[in-house]
């Protein structure tokens, strides 16, 4: 069987909203029925329309009216996908929420920490599923990082480095700029932190997943360059963390690193071992035990584990990508729903949740209050 | 609107009917709605619902029911995908044109040369579309390297240089042999060639899709390896190539290359420089002028064509992939349809058709006559 | 003509003596005549004879002997070359230089800035040269990216990141204690400072070679790991960094990140085009002009400056390496002796100084400060 | 002590006679006492005199005066270096060879392969040393490989696929004509083949040096590219090939390949694993066994044979490179001469002979007849 779902947002063009749809829909686990794809409402139906949506009636001039609406029926969705600009993502879900419907959010869950705290809590009353798209916590690699760091093959972790540069935004700005650009400048929509909101947390998020290390405190430089530009918000961030027990970490993110496109790279550091995955190659693991030569994983392979290997959908040397991740992340919320509401059983997979999208906010707030007080540590 | 396809195999678990299924959905221009997955009834029926069919009258038990049928109604199918062992692909894709349907089909086109041009000529005569999903050629960077190469870039070509190492054969006779193994090792379904018609035939096609240069002549040397095994088709393959204009060219293709997963790589050197793309990595290009430093030509950048920029579906460094690449044949072969028989207009894209699959099943021929004679040269 | 020098140190199997001696002769610029190749008198004459030191005379038991001799000789050593641990640098070093013999130091230049700058002092007021082996600065591409960032290449300078990780001293602690581990990790020998002392001062010499930045500012965090092993020196070290008109810097160093050997990376990001270079591939020079695909660029080329192109003694394509580099340091260095001293022209080349080898110290002096106060930012 | 030995060639700017030079005197094994540097006598002293040699009557107009003095003198030479183009190395060694003097030669050993079996029994006869400085036997990671394989790590050898494509010759011909493209372009000089017996020689030592594997036939190709330039000799080869026991391998060389400098790459299949080296990152070794993760090896580490590990000079990840494996070779011929005519022990190491040498001719040889012939098979 199918989980029904609706989505708010990517109507607009914006890329991700599609990259959701797919992801939700690649392993036929779920059929978009209903949605708020725009305000404009000739985009709306335009948008149901081609994405296959028959029903009419369930394409809504707001997303009030979608939870109220979707809610009330019988056959209404069994959750919604928020695939809109940061500022809105909570009022949003505390809506679907408040109305019994599970969500799955982009990141971040909201501007504050606060208002996360509140949809965080709100889910665990109501008991509803909150799922939020990590992208790169749902590659085949990173699980298989996670379960060989799990099972002792790079010993007690000594320190992570991380990195996540991309050039795009200094691009847009000696070009056009395009919408993707405004709004991620935007303070009002964006939040209080450009760069390292929008991909300071994504490093964050990953290598909690990845180590299942918690930061616990931030030492954070921002920058906004070019400096002669008196731009909003920052755009490239140097991060010194502390985790649980003393673990140091270090973290750079950058919207104006030449020759970066989608860097993010993670390299973990343990007493006897080492494990790096970066983006670029995401099918490729390189783990080095101590005094031994670096080996290549990649995945589907025998000497995988399970879960990694159930995290691919082609032979080896077939390669997936960004879409696939997101399907995987959808495929593990799908599961437990399915599993949860109906009975139905496909499988288990970890995907970020609410919980996650909180300690990114926190970490978000933190960065921004060492940054401001002349890059003192400041707890998370 | 939507074409509506139905498919041919796919059922048995065997991954590339579920590509070829996502790669004719992905752009919301075809919508499954009938097939024949199995000949085991139940596996067929299982299918079809995992796959969204909801009218079960559609789902037939043998193709010829189903071309029969679908060519009678109405609301029949636009189109067929055919998904199955290389020795049905002639009879199945036969019976649909026959029945006036357009046909995508699975390489290579048949078993032996004269089945193909039975199939061209059919097709021609009856005014039908007929693609073939030779994957690595709807790379958007391999369509950058085309536009590249016709504009001069790297000015007369001198000489060609392909390979495409894999080690799954090897790996799977060491452990158990899994169903692949089994009918790509058996020449009744194979054919009369193991590694070449697998393989080999992906090289020439992209050759060609790459640089408009056609085989001519060939001299091949084909091994069964391990020798002492006794296997009933070749899995190493050693080709020299003549092209138009006496242009040489040298291809390897293997099944038995450890360490190579599905590591297609083409180059191709000019006398004003040179390109290169490989299948590990592909989204990269890379391009060498003559005495100039090489560039890392990457998809969706401005400097791009904007045929290729056409390709991707998302932002510069969110890696796409194989389910893409076949996304992009399908694509080509939908808008052509759409226009032809709906006069819709969605863009204009190349993709491999019956005449390349032709060609492909001479240069398959010429190669087995080649090793058969002790490696002289043959005309294609 | 050849000059003639000696040396201090290389005698006790440390491969750094070799490397200076190989450095210096490579160009026949200079000849070995003379040295205290260690303590132990055999070793010292079994080395000078293995190094083709003909007049046993001229192998001494001390520095102080040696500069006192040589200088008192009409036939007396051009220069010295010191290649001892940390603590010896300054008390030998000053000896020459009183004794009016120029000098070629490793680095660090000393223990403390203090003795660093009454070596530069003592150098100017004697007219004398002394030159420092930092020798990541001698490879040819460094010296390609230096003027390519003068010529405005890049732009206006946004940012540096940098790194420097190895392993060795965690695969040494787990096996066997060499010599190398053994007195890199006493303060006694080595300074108040390890890592950042040993290979920090490597990253800060490198970017003001490449840049022309100068660090002005540091926050560095020491870590001694694994924490439960109770280690006298720092082996882990983050810094962050102001440069010149406050332009940013992110420096990594450490001796225990299993998988690096000698992972020395450096990029530089401006407004207009990024430099990447990493010492695992001392040949390539990775460069991007914005919205332009990244060049590889290598040495020897008609598109590299006559300068670079002069630092290769290879055709392309030929490895070139750390002896090398070394010999790069030294054909500066006596090039410019040559000329000073006998008018002999060899051409004109960089090489690091006892200035640089002061702005070590003092760079490692204020990342000690740093660490000790908790990680604030302290002036260079 | 040092082995005393006289140099021909390596006057006029040609960069290989230094490299024979300081390979030579690397490890201190040898000293250059000697030489006919140039056939121009002002070249020939300047050369004499750059390099350190004290004794101007050791320097001599021609070589025959040179084997007739230096063979007559108590102190003589104990080995030649022989660097001059290939036309000329025949009647060099065989002269030194008469006068009871060792010889090191460059490759190919001569121009034809009757010329080469008559140093080989000459030196046979004589009782003397005669090795040949096939550079790429001499890195350390192919020694490795060699061990690796002996010790059967990668199975039986299936299959071997090598290419050495470099650029230089088109990159020359479209700007001005070095000294190196002429003579290299000049049957005369050059002999009979180009491409072949300059760098298709190199891949055939390599291969034999690896695997211990031999090629017994060859099916060769030649072109002379671009086609419409009349060259005298061949600069694109393309070789089908078998090895003992009918073990196949192809080859692929160019000098007309823009984008590769000096691309030396060798892959060996077996059935338990398979092993790539390639010239442009001498220290990787990459190696997977069946269904394993690929393995980096690099040099002087535990892991590697104690052999691989005598070849560096330096510790893991400071590079070495063309120089060295040059040292290595001449390393391995001294050691050997030390112990035959003096009984000093310098450890054992392998270097390539006259033996290889002769093979190295039948080869070419037999690959010119092939192409000749019209690309049939041709016996070694």
């Amino acid at each position: 069987m199918r989980l029904k779902f609706g989505m708010i947002g990517g109507g607009n063009g914006a890329f991700i909203g599609d990259v959701h749809r797919h992801g939700a829909v690649m392993d036929d686990l779920a059929q978009l029925v209903s949605g708020c794809f725009s305000r404009n409402m000739g985009k709306n139906r335009e948008t149901a329309e081609k994405w296959g949506i028959s029903d009419f009636d369930r394409v809504y001039s707001s997303y009030q009216e979608m939870a109220e609406k979707e809610s009330a029926r019988e056959d209404g969705i069994d959750f919604v996908s928020i695939a809109t600009p940061n500022d809105t993502h909570y009022p949003i879900a505390k809506c679907f929420l408040e109305h019994g419907i599970h969500v799955m959010c982009d990141k971040p869950l909201a501007l504050h920490a606060d208002e996360g705290e509140k949809l965080a809590a709100l889910a665990r009353e109501k008991n509803l599923l909150f799922g939020m798209t990590y992208t790169y916590t749902g590659y085949a690699m990173v699980k298989q990082a996670r379960q060989m760091i799990e099972a002792g093959e790079i010993g007690n972790i000594l320190t992570v480095v991380a990195e996540y540069p991309q050039e795009w935004l200094l691009v847009q700005m000696v070009s056009d700029r395009s919408d993707q650009a405004t709004w991620r400048m935007d303070p009002e929509r964006s939040g209080p932190s450009g760069c390292c909101a929008d991909i300071g947390t994504h490093v964050e998020c990953l290598i909690k997943k990845m180590t299942g290390l918690s930061v616990e405190k931030v030492l954070a430089n921002f920058e906004k360059l070019p400096k002669d530009q008196e731009l909003p918000l920052e755009n490239n961030v140097q991060i010194l963390v502390k985790f649980d027990h003393g673990i140091s970490g270090m973290i750079w993110t950058s919207q104006v690193a030449i020759g970066h496109e989608t860097d993010l790279l993670i390299r973990i550091f343990g007493d006897k071992g080492a494990i790096e995955w970066q983006h670029k190659e995401p099918a490729v693991l390189r783990v080095t035990r101590i005094n031994e030569p670096p080996r290549i994983y990649t995945p589907t392979r025998d000497y995988d584990t399970q879960e990694c290997r159930g995290l691919s959908r082609l032979p080896s040397g077939h390669p997936e990508g960004f879409f696939e991740a997101f399907g995987n992340i959808y495929r593990g919320f799908c599961a437990e729903l399915l599993k949860e509401k109906y009975g139905v059983d496909c499988g288990e997979y970890d995907y970020p949740t609410v919980e996650d999208g909180v300690h990114g906010l926190r970490f978000i707030d933190a960065c921004i209050e060492s940054n401001a007080k002349g890059n003192i540590w400041v707890d998370v």
